[in-house]
């Protein structure tokens, strides 16, 4: 007996409460235009009684036609004193003009007396009064009963009375909220069964991973007949972070065969951009869509998931738009480093010194701190200078920063000089910058643009510093990895040194050597 | 019908196969005497037939004493073609003296067939040899049986076959492992209710997190009989990572009620250990012992948190060694500063002029690129600039760096000159370093070491450099998280700059400022 699932992606408001997230409004927007299109049925936009920048959140999204998913203002059941007419907040959540509303109301008896201080047939009445109103009104309202799985636990009948009460009203759909995040699945399958059972109609299940089973207690309720589950993408959200949508939805259509109808093969991708927005940086151990996800290291099971690739792999890592990557490192046998090479295109031979050479340099690097697994463009490079085939387009011959600061004078000066040799021909070049590194960025591209234009299409995207062996204080040695983009591909690059000038130089000489290299 | 629940950790072995993680012969030691000390009950020290390090880390165990775990040597089933006596492989797991072994065997008739090019009959002996041969060696043998519930998927009784034939050569315990990750935690409660139903006994389950529900499934073949559950430390492993112990041993002890008789206020420390051991960045949202598990953003939440604490969390944080925290951000209300002053000492008044300018500075701050989450230092120090209270140790009144780098010259250089004021005197230092930040904080200790020598006890533990709107390349604004310590405190402090170095000074700066007002 199954029931149609439908997703409710609340990233924009319960994931914005999560630690280090924020969006700006046009931010939210492309976001949600983002989950439109990927095909989610309902976008949490924001909480206007709450946060002042969502009512505009909701004003440019009245503006836009939207293919599939509801937009979806949220708030809270009106207060104890007033009627809910007079409630500025529940008229908030009218003034947003969306299709839906979903109000949040209180389920433990506790907060009820202690938090809200009235009684629990105002309560009650809160409920019915405010799902009534907003129905009325013409919207789709969604109820959302907070800690409804611990309270089950302490008061049962009054916990399916308030339930009672919303679905009673009208609300199109009891959502049940583990808000604590502390539940096993065993015991949400259950009482999810019992709502179920008590009200003759599927509801929606919210959960949180405060007990990282956050995803498997929605799969439970789902189990039990749930029809909808509300998450976030990438799991933002206060705390350890709300139900994973990435992993909920993948695990839903692949493996539990529920049609969400949605293209999965642009799941990565949509993660990737969320994060992008929100300037967090990726998981790279995110289930189904994370860097490392298909990766493989070991030496070992490279050489036997070549042979097999559907036994080594829960899925085929295409169909959530993700790609089987094998990685370097000093566990690796020759399979890796065939594999990669052959990747680039440069044939090597199964036990031949070339292959020798190349892992015997990685060894030696890795062990100085490098790290390749995302600077697959300085892999490339070392790979083509271990076998003489590298081609360098210029020579460094000495740099230079110098910065100045003096608050009072109000002087801020930072200088870079670069003198590099281009085919025997010296070029001496000054610039400055907002900081070492970009002075030296600025100061080489002036050197080079003349002789090859097209590097004005490249630009740094990320730059990370990390310090490697940190007990040694400011003097620890540094690894730079820069991202590079032409607009259509992206690279990244390493450098390594104590001082993080000269690991960012070699990081940024490699991104420009290699994407000179690819023009040839 | 409960049995004892025991926990092995494979931190050092299957952990060690994740990106990123590495660990020397000492760290390996390090951690393993952490783990005894913490009370897990196997700890898996290797693989000494694949990593030749491996043997170093077993020679050096055998010269200790444990407390409770037994240190473990992992191998394989021994070679199609060998006896097992000649099998060198196997040699090296009797080699490595450990009062336990693991091998792992082949479950997937696929596997047997097309990887080890063996009959399945073979594999049934190759297993059964082995595992005999340990025990025949005094050896507590374990035998982990590989993707055994996707081959019970398409053959149960070829994988029933194989893990009898370890359980019938002496195998003190069987373990199955869902090895490529993708498993529900409902076929995995199925399948070892079946397995233990067949063997008469009950079995050690052996999962991964590339479906997200690793902790779940663990969980599950708990419930189903289980009797022990393998994973690492933090989740780190291979793809996804194994499954998590730092989250299924709260969940096991404080939530299933199963005594492992292990101090889970020491739960935290201990995932902090292991991920400065391995050197990678702690999960903020890590369940149970992440710095934002227990950490309330949104206003409206932490009013209610503090009246009614054990209802908003869904375990005491000091159980697992972590605290509450309130963190400071755009949505937060008076009550997050209200509780931050009050926990550094400085008693505001809600509602007063003094707790909105105090707002209104973090406000501003956090729309430039401000975090102080984990700079609580700098938050410190603001909040006294805002109330008039601050106590500045020195004013800057200029610095200056330079750094040359003459590859061909063999020239490297990096020098920094800081001019301040102390005390109405003028100071004045240079000195040089690995990197102009060093140099700069070399340069500024060597002016106020003489008049604060205290300062001499406090070091830099890390230093992070994040690029805020990477739009705009290498201009972009930077902002830099340094962390200090003195040896018994760790403060964090921020910096925000387009200039590196700009945001490294007041990083700086405000370490140790805070750290001479602490001294008053």
């Amino acid at each position: 007996m199954s029931v149609p699932v439908t997703i409710y992606d609340t990233t924009l408001r319960d994931g914005t409460q999560g630690t280090g997230i924020s969006f700006s409004t046009l931010d939210k927007i492309r976001v949600a235009e983002r989950l439109d299109d990927f095909g989610v049925h309902y976008i949490e936009g924001g909480w206007p009684g709450s946060n002042p920048k969502d009512a505009a959140f909701f004003q440019e999204a009245a503006k836009r036609t939207w293919k599939k998913a509801k937009i979806t203002a949220f708030g809270m059941t009106r207060r104890g004193k007033l009627k809910v007419e007079d409630d500025a907040q529940v008229q908030m959540l009218l003034d947003a003009q969306t299709p839906a509303v979903t109000i949040v109301g209180k389920t433990w008896p506790l907060h009820v007396t202690e938090v809200f201080q009235v009684s629990l047939e105002e309560n009650l009445a809160m409920i019915a009064d405010t799902v009534a109103y907003l129905k009325k009104h013409g919207r789709e309202v969604l109820y959302d009963a907070e800690h409804f799985f611990d309270s089950f636990r302490e008061d049962p009948e009054y916990s399916l009375k308030t339930v009672k009460a919303a679905s009673d009203a009208g609300a199109d759909l009891v959502v049940l909220c583990e808000t604590n995040g502390g539940a096993l699945p065993e015991w949400v399958e259950e009482v999810t069964k019992k709502v179920i059972a008590h009200l003759g109609k599927p509801v929606g299940i919210h959960t949180h991973n405060d007990g990282g089973v956050g995803v498997a207690n929605s799969l439970a309720a789902i189990r039990a007949g749930a029809c909808q589950v509300q998450g976030t993408i990438n799991g933002y959200g206060e705390r350890v972070g709300n139900c994973n949508l990435i992993t909920v939805m993948p695990n839903l259509q692949l493996k539990m065969g529920i049609d969400l109808g949605i293209d999965l093969t642009r799941l990565r991708e949509l993660s990737f951009f969320v994060d992008e927005l929100a300037n967090v940086p990726h998981d790279i151990r995110a289930p189904y869509v994370g860097l490392a996800a298909f990766t493989h290291k070991g030496g070992l099971h490279v050489h036997a998931v070549q042979k097999l690739a559907r036994t080594y792999e829960h899925v085929d890592p295409s169909l959530v738009g993700n790609e089987r990557i094998i990685t370097i490192s000093d566990m690796s046998g020759q399979s890796n480093v065939l594999m990669k090479a052959e990747a680039m295109g440069i044939p090597l031979v199964k036990g031949s010194p070339d292959v020798n050479k190349v892992l015997a340099e990685v060894k030696r690097l890795e062990s100085e701190g490098y790290e390749f697994e995302a600077a697959e463009a300085s892999f490339e490079l070392l790979i083509r200078r271990q076998l003489g085939r590298e081609i360098r387009s210029f020579d460094l011959i000495e740099y230079h920063t110098t910065h100045r600061h003096h608050p009072h004078n109000k002087v801020e000066t930072t200088e870079a000089t670069v003198k590099i040799s281009v085919d025997g021909e010296r070029v001496y070049t000054v610039d400055e910058g907002d900081g070492p590194v970009n002075a030296l960025d600025r100061a080489l591209r002036k050197a080079l643009l003349p002789l090859f234009p097209q590097l004005g299409n490249v630009r740094l995207e990320d730059y990370k510093v990390r310090i490697i062996d940190s007990g040694t204080g400011t003097a620890a040695k540094t690894r730079v990895l820069i991202v590079s983009s032409d607009g259509n591909r992206t690279w990244g690059t390493v450098g390594v040194s104590t001082n993080v000038i000269d690991a960012s130089w070699e990081a940024l000489v490699d991104s420009l050597e290699y994407f000179l290299m690819k023009q040839d």
